[in-house]
Order: structure tokens, then C-alpha cells, then sequence
């Protein structure tokens, strides 16, 4: 759909990010201009069986090339930059974002095989950056990861302020506190609408500070002076890597570093001096078993439990370098993302019947605002209009909520979901209609090909199985070549089954049999049929259900 | 495999309920005699695609089915009684219980065909009955559903107490405190071994007394006078219906109950009298549209996200006979339980764009105790050793730790795994050998017959999909007698993959032209090279790795 550009609204239309935590991407657009914020992936759910990853459906964008300025990214992580590889194929156009999240975008970029290069723009907090009649001002914010930024993006229409994900942090790792006074500064100006992360929403009271972290890495060395201390953790979190490195350094350990993507996150840090590593603390994975244990610090990937990374490898006795020593304390600095609550608790086991103890609480703190954080934004900025944005509908609503509580109108909260076409001005903030957003599925180097149609085959097949029939026929005589054959797959083991495939092929014979006589010989009918009378047969005497794929092979 | 029945000691065998939460049995034998306590399912876990539940392997107890005298059964929650109906035809004795215990079992057989009918025996605390050299005493625990108990087992060995599960509840909603008189009697004459609830070993304080979510539920009743509340729960948690009843008249409004398993409850409760329901208060669904919305109560199943419970249903309105309306009040009164987490929050995401207010904090506590109940029990029970039970691995050296907080002799703590042989007497508790104890996977009528190979084709089908080559050919004159023919489920959407299964038929015709001519013509090779040279062409191509099955039909 083409949008008419000649409205003097300013338009707000989120393509992701509001159905689930992830894939966050936002146009906004005015006049001639479209600006792009953020171009995130989202991991697959529960129902997206075999989808490796799902990026947002780009159709407007697509359709509206030529007014598409540039994506501002407001820091890196997956769910902020992970679709970029896949959309700039689509989208061309340059790419802004503070230092640290250009230098992973990089990184990422790099990864893929693209058909033009992407021109990367590196912005200070401060900066702004002008397309056409919209510009957008870089405001540093706190967030589990370094410079991370959020937006004010300004047109005749008025200011729009895109918090990005944050959280207010008063004691910062690594540089300052989120920009209050930009932010009051504008907000004293005059803020048209806020948009806001609402993935804490529900959580009362304040996001604690990201050094209280590393307070509890100096109790945990200090209480265990004799063993080797593995700490997995986001890889992103740099400020969580530098207070470990930090305790390592005041307890005289070295470091080793595990788990790719910890290892390429920490040396692109590292270059642009976004963690400070004493000469020397840090060594190879090889060289751990030159010093004793209570030396050792590992660093590594594998909090969430997943199946490949680091520390899951080790727990399932399957790394190649680095076992698990009676002994060995494990710190999980993360709470389980929704979702991988089991796959943790089975990391937590798994550790613990090697024989290690391992600390999962107090050692995390989150990296989004808090009920009153988000307070605090509203309070300082003092928007107009307020579109929550950064969480599913139940996070959004208890914004709103929390909104209404500070004295907003709830008029002037609007609830979005993906595909909204929101348009402002100083006087409405209303929902005028929608664009296409999809998710988009990726499945290997399948973008988009995989539908309903295969997930809901892939989720038939992952419960039931499948049985394949297979008979040669001579359609045009009506002859029946062979004898039915039967394969299964996850549906019986078949050694164990004789009797059951053996009746199963009475039923195909009696099958045909009926039908192949028939004067209105059908094949289609013919292969109705023997599902049919399988999938009774089978209902009847295993209760169970497999999807039957009888396959004719006319040999006329 | 069967044990020589000639030793005086004590000897405890977990079949079960140690490597999961769930499937809680354990045997316990002295000379002559075994009593079984527990006989519970496991909902399959995320791994066991396509199964419906999973039961303990009694091979142990039917090697030596003249020696079992019983089971006895502490509550009657699924995770104890769940696979009685399966385990009592292979082992036919009389089952012990509690009344309300007895009447949910009776419940349960009576859905079952069962091929004898089971001697089911109320017990009431303080009884004891003695099996032979065994005897077992019912003694009165907290829980979260009624008549829970916990069991003295005494032989010439000594006691062991196992606890069930359980809480200390100083104000229980139904019956009395956990009887601490009588364990404190018995932990005075002295406790050989005590097996304790471990799953909220990990949780410190205490648990909180069930009358806590009464008064909550009050507070909730009166913040909204206006409009009609939906309380969903555990269908067994009668203490927590009999709560929101209690508001419920309070606030004089009528309660209809929806889900199968609240009304069965809830009605054998009733009728049992362990619920209070007052005359007239009850109404049926189809009565709800006589009365205002804030004269309604509903309380119902579905409170975990159960994709066919009745709050489910409603959130994806696909209910026949209760919808949302903007307004209502929704409270879902329990925690998820592990795994449940998604569901749960797609629950209230569906539910709140419904226009539902919907409450799920503060209106829950748990039925297991948290760490200084566990210490309660340990300081009255003085037990000589301790075997930690129900729980995970971590749960249960969570409870070691507490032991040993307490003085106990980390060496007098075992921790045991499903299929140990512990044995006891005063000097001494080891494990001295192993039973088989697998997990038996029911699916339909099925039991036991789907195992790791067939789950393990599940797995792959649901991430990949299949695809199915037929050929016919005369392989005694190394003919091909048709074209192959490729059918797919789960790999691609065929009609927009045309050409790449075109280009497979090519890569299977190759195939076939360089083997067939071949003088050491082999089916099973060419199979095989089929399968490879495809499972080539769609990863080169696309990335992917479907299962590939062969179907040749020989015509000769």
C-alpha cells in the first residue's frame, strides 16, 4: 500500500515489536522523509518449529523506497539490529547508531553475504542528524549494553522522544547516567510523544543499578578463595563482563573467555575502549590448565541454557577444552527469558551432579526501567501523547496504567499493535490505518517460504507421525501392480509393530479391492479412502492419529 | 531383577520423582513385605513430543508381585495418583488412602476399564495398618488440596517418616494444623530416616498460610463491586474454591463453575463435606445471563494456560458459553508452573485486548514448604538420616544444605536417583544397588511402545519435515519403470517451490542413471546414494535438512 505523502501529520508506524518482546522496528515519517528506528529480529516461539529466526515483513518500506531515509539503530542488540542483514538487502540506505553498536553492526554485517555495501554512519550522543524535514537527536541512555541511545525525533508536527530500551541508572559500569537534563530540556519545550520501553512495566519500584552487580562478584571471590569460578552471562553485557573482570583482577585471578559470540563482543569492546582489560589478566582457554584453580576465572556464553552454547556444552560433559571440577562454582548472571525456565533449571542439575556449586541469585540485575523509572521519564518529559512501545500488550497496557496515574488522559495514550499507521499532530494522536507486518520467517537461507501451511504440517508430524503408503497401479486397466507398502516415521517403532503395519495393509487391500472395480475409478478417491480407513484403523486400535500419505505410482 | 528377601534392614526404592517434579513412587520393604507410597504421573516433558503422560516403570514390583501389599497414597494431586490406573493392572492390590484421597482415585479408576476392581481403603489419621512385618501410620499435613498426609513406616529397622507433600499451615482453610504432636512424639522415641518435600527447598522464609489469598480475595470482591469476576485455579485446590466462595457470598454473588475436572472436584468435595457450598448459591452456566454481571462469580480451570481448559477457551473465544466482556475482572490464582510461563502470558495477553482487567499477583500461595518449614520438621522429627525427596536434583541439595545447617552429618544425607536401593538400619543408610526405573511414555493407547527412536524421528520431522521419494522399477532386470515422484510435508510450501523440486527429481534421475546401469546393482545403496545426493542439493541450496525416505516399489 502507497501511502499519500502530502499529509502535514507526523506518522508513527511500528512494523514489529508490540506482539511480542522483540523485533522492534518503527517508522516514522513525515513529508517526504521516512526514518526507520531499530531493525530487530525476534527468536521463534514455541510454534515455529525448525524457524531458525523472525524478522518483520518490510513491504511498506519496500513500497515507499524512495522517501526511506536511513534506520538510526538505538543499540546493539539482536532485537534492535538482527534483521538489518536481511532488510538492507530489501532497503539500501545508510545506517546510524553511536560507536559501539555501528562497530557490532559491523560485525554482523560482515557475517552475510550483501550485494552492496551499507553505508554506516557514526553518531555522538548530541548529534543530530537531518533528513529533510525530520531530524533525530542521539540522548544517551543506561542500558545492558554501552552506548545505548535513545532518540528525539523532530518536524514541523512537534518532538517525538523514542526512549530505545533503558533503564535509569544513577551509578553507571561504564560512563554517565542517562541525559535527565536533555531530556527536561525538551520536555520543557515541549514534547508531542513519548514512546516508551514497557518491557518492566509491571514490575513496582526501581531497577537497581548495574554496580550492585559487581558488589556481589566481590562477596561470591571472596567467599571462595579455593575454587575455580565460571561465570556465564550475556555476551552483550559488556558492563557485566568489566565488573567480572574487575573482581578477577582484586582477587588475582585470570580470565579466559568462552563462547563466540562472548569472544567477538568483548574484543570489539575492548578495541574501542569500551572495557578496560589489565595487561596480562587475560589468557587463552589453553593455557587455564598452567595455573591452579583458584587462579582461574572463566568467562561465557550459555546462561540461558541453550543447547550450543558454552556452559551448557561443559554441563552436558560435551566441551572439547573445559570439564567441570567437584568443586567449581557457577555463577548464572541472568534470569531465565521467558520461555527458557526449564532449559535453566536443567543447566542448574546438570552442574550439580558434576559435582560444582552454582549461584543463580542476586546476580543479575535487568536492564530495563522499572515502574518507577518510567515514572520518571514521564514526569521529566511531560509528553502530549504517549504511544507505549517495547513489550507485549499486558506491558503496554500497565504503562498506559502507570500513565493514567501521573494524570495522563487516557485518550491520549494509544495502545498500537504492529502494522498501526498512528498519525499526530498537536492537536490528535490517532490510528488512520494500517500497512502489512507479518512476521517473516527464516528458516535456513528461506526467508519468507516457510507459512502456516508447513508449521502446521511440522507441528502435525512433531505429535503423531507420519505413514507413507505406497502401490504401483496401472490407472488406465485399473490394476494394482504391487503389494501395499508401508513406511512410518515417529509414529510406531516398527519392529515392535508387525502385527499393527501387517492389518494396516489388509486395510489398504480391502481398500482397494472395494474401490479399483468400480466402474467410476477415481484415483483421488482411491487415496481418500485409504487415509480414511488407515487413520479409523489406527484411531480404534492405538487411539492415535499419524498423517497418512498414501503415494500412487501410475505405471500406465 | 529380584532381590533376596532374607535382609533385616530397611530398604527404600524411588521408582520414580527424583529426576523431575512428578511420577512420585517409592517402595518400601522389609523382609516379606513391600507397601508402595505414591503411584503418580509426569506430564511429558518438552523432548517427548507427542506423548500424553509418562509413568514409572514397576518392573520391580511386578518381579516381585507377591511381596507388594499395597499402595498407599499420601493426596491425591496427578503427580501421586496419576498412574494408578495404568500400574494396577500389572500390580492388583489394595490402595490406601485418606477419604477424599480414596474418592478422587475411585474418580479416576472409574474412567478406566480396569480388568479387576481395586480394594480401595479409607484410612483416617491416626490409623495404622500393618502389612506383615510393616506397618504405616497416617498422620495429618497441610497441603494444598485436603486430607493430605504424611506416613510413619515402621518396621524392626525403625520409622521413617515421609512427609508427602506438605506445608505448615498454622490457619488452614479446612481441618487443622499439620499434626506436629505426633511427629514430635515420634521424633522423640527416634526417627530412623526422614524423607521430606523438597521442591521449595530453594525458597527462603516461610510458606504463607493458605487464609492469606483469602482475605486478597476479599480486597479484590470489594475494589470491584461493579463488574463480573473470573477466578481460575487448580480444579484440586478445594481450600482455594472454597475461598473464593466464601468471598463470593460475602459480596452476595452467585458462583458457576466451568472445566471438567473443577466440576468433578468440586462436587465430590462437596458431597464429602469438605467444601461448604451455601444453598442457592451455585448456579449454572446457562443461568449467569439472569442475573447482573456484578452478582457473578465464575471459577473454572485454565489457570496455567492449558491450551483446552475453560479460561483458555474463553481468552481465544472459542467457548461456547461464556465470552468476555469489557470489564471483567479476571484473577488467575496460582503461579505457572515451570514450562508454563508462555502460556500463561499469552493468557493474560489475550484476555486483556478482550477488555479484561486481569489479576495474577498476590492471589496464589504455594502447598509445599519453603525453607523454615523444612527446618521445622527437621527440628521436631530428629531424624537419624535423611533421604530428600520430591524435587530436582537442585531442590533436594538444597534440602542437604539446610540439613547440614542444621547439624546433620552431610554423610547421614543421601541423595538418591530413581531405581537406588537404599538400605537402613541404625548404623547405616546405603545405597547397595539399583532397579530398572525408565520412564514409560503413554501415548493414546500405548504404553511403553514409543521410545527414544521414534521421538527422536518426531524431533527431526518437527524441525524439518519430510521428503518422500517413490520410484518403481524392475530391480531383477535394473529397470525404472516410472518417473520418481516426490511428495513433501513440513519442508517447503510445494506450490512455491516448484522449481526446487523439479531440480531434486533431476539430482534423484542422476541417481538412478549412474546405479541402475551399475553391475553390482544394490537397492539399499541406491536408496542410500538417493538420500544423500538430495540431502546435498537442499542444503547447498537452501539450507535445509529434511528427512529423506526412499520408497522403492520393486515390480519384477
Amino acid at each position: 500500500m502507497k501511502q499519500k505523502s502530502t499529509s502535514r501529520t507526523l506518522k508513527i508506524i511500528p512494523l514489529g515489536g508490540l506482539e511480542q518482546i522483540g523485533m522492534n522496528i518503527t517508522a516514522f515519517e513525515y513529508g517526504d522523509s521516512i526514518v526507520v528506528v531499530d531493525c530487530g529480529l525476534a527468536f521463534p516461539g514455541e510454534d515455529m518449529l525448525g524457524i531458525d529466526l523472525v524478522i518483520p515483513d518490510v513491504t511498506y518500506l519496500r513500497d515507499n523506497l524512495s522517501r526511506v531515509k536511513a534506520f538510526i539503530i538505538t543499540h546493539g542488540h539482536e532485537d534492535h539490529i538482527g534483521a538489518l542483514p536481511y532488510v538492507l538487502k530489501q532497503i539500501p540506505v545508510p545506517v546510524y547508531g553511536t560507536r559501539l553498536t555501528i562497530a557490532i553492526i559491523e560485525n554482523k554485517l560482515s557475517e552475510h553475504v550483501m550485494p552492496t555495501k551499507t553505508e554506516l554512519c557514526v553518531a555522538n550522543y548530541g548529534d543530530v542528524v537531518n533528513f529533510g524535514e525530520l531530524s533525530v537527536e542521539f540522548i544517551r541512555t543506561n542500558h545492558s549494553i554501552a552506548d545505548a541511545s535513545a532518540l528525539a525525533i523532530s518536524c514541523p508536527a512537534g518532538t517525538v522522544i523514542h526512549t530505545g530500551d533503558f533503564k535509569v541508572d544513577f551509578t553507571p559500569v561504564y560512563g554517565e547516567t542517562i541525559d535527565l537534563q536533555r531530556l527536561g530540556e525538551l520536555g520543557s519545550k515541549g514534547v508531542l510523544a513519548l514512546l516508551c520501553d514497557s518491557t518492566n512495566a509491571i514490575k513496582p519500584g526501581l531497577t537497581m543499578s548495574e554496580k550492585t552487580v559487581g558488589k556481589t562478584f566481590d562477596n561470591i571471590f571472596m567467599e571462595n578463595p579455593n575454587h575455580r569460578i565460571i561465570v556465564a552471562t550475556f555476551a552483550s553485557n559488556v558492563d557485566r563482563v568489566q565488573q567480572i573482570i574487575n573482581s578477577a583482577e582484586k582477587y588475582h585471578r585470570k580470565v579466559a573467555i568462552e563462547g563466540r559470540s562472548m569472544i567477538n563482543i568483548v574484543s570489539t569492546a575492548s578495541e574501542l575502549g569500551y572495557i578496560r582489560i589489565p595487561d596480562g589478566l587475560l589468557i587463552s582457554l589453553e593455557e587455564i590448565k598452567n595455573y591452579p584453580d583458584e587462579q582461574i576465572v572463566l568467562i561465557m556464553t550459555g546462561s540461558q541454557g541453550e543447547p550450543m552454547a558454552a556452559l551448557s556444552r561443559i554441563a552436558a560433559s560435551s566441551h572439547r577444552k573445559v570439564s567441570i571440577m567437584p568443586g567449581d562454582v557457577v555463577i548464572i548472571s541472568s534470569t531465565p527469558i521467558p520461555g527458557n525456565e526449564k532449559s535453566v533449571s536443567k543447566l542448574i542439575n546438570d552442574l550439580s551432579m558434576l559435582g560444582a556449586t552454582v549461584i543463580f541469585q542476586d546476580t543479575h540485575v535487568s536492564g530495563h526501567a522499572n515502574q518507577e523509572d518510567i515514572k520518571l521519564i514521564y514526569r521529566i518529559v511531560k509528553p502530549q501523547f504517549s504511544l507505549p512501545i517495547h513489550g507485549e500488550y499486558r506491558h503496554r497496557i500497565a504503562q498506559k496504567e502507570l500513565a493514567c496515574q501521573l494524570g495522563m488522559n487516557p485518550e491520549n495514550v494509544v495502545i498500537m499493535k504492529s502494522g498501526d499507521v498512528v498519525e499526530l499532530n498537536r492537536k490528535k494522536a490517532v490510528i488512520t490505518g494500517s500497512v502489512p507486518a507479518r512476521s517473516v520467517l527464516v528458516d535456513g537461507l528461506g526467508v519468507g517460504d516457510v507459512g502456516n501451511v508447513v508449521l502446521k504440517e511440522r507441528q502435525y508430524l512433531s505429535e503423531n507421525g507420519i505413514v507413507v503408503v505406497t502401490i504401483a497401479m496401472d490407472t488406465t486397466e485399473h490394476l494394482v501392480l504391487s503389494e501395499p507398502e508401508i513406511l512410518t516415521r515417529g509414529f510406531v517403532f516398527a519392529k515392535e509393530a508387525e502385527d499393527l503395519l501387517e492389518n494396516a495393509k489388509t486395510v489398504i487391500e480391502e481398500t482397494l479391492n472395494r474401490y479399483v472395480s468400480d466402474s467410476h475409478f477415481d484415483i483421488g478417491r482411491v487415496k481418500n479412502e485409504i487415509r480414511n480407513n488407515l487413520m479409523d484403523y489406527f484411531w480404534k486400535t492405538i487411539k492415535r492419529r499419524p498423517m497418512i500419505v498414501p503415494a500412487v505410482i501410475d505405471i500406465g
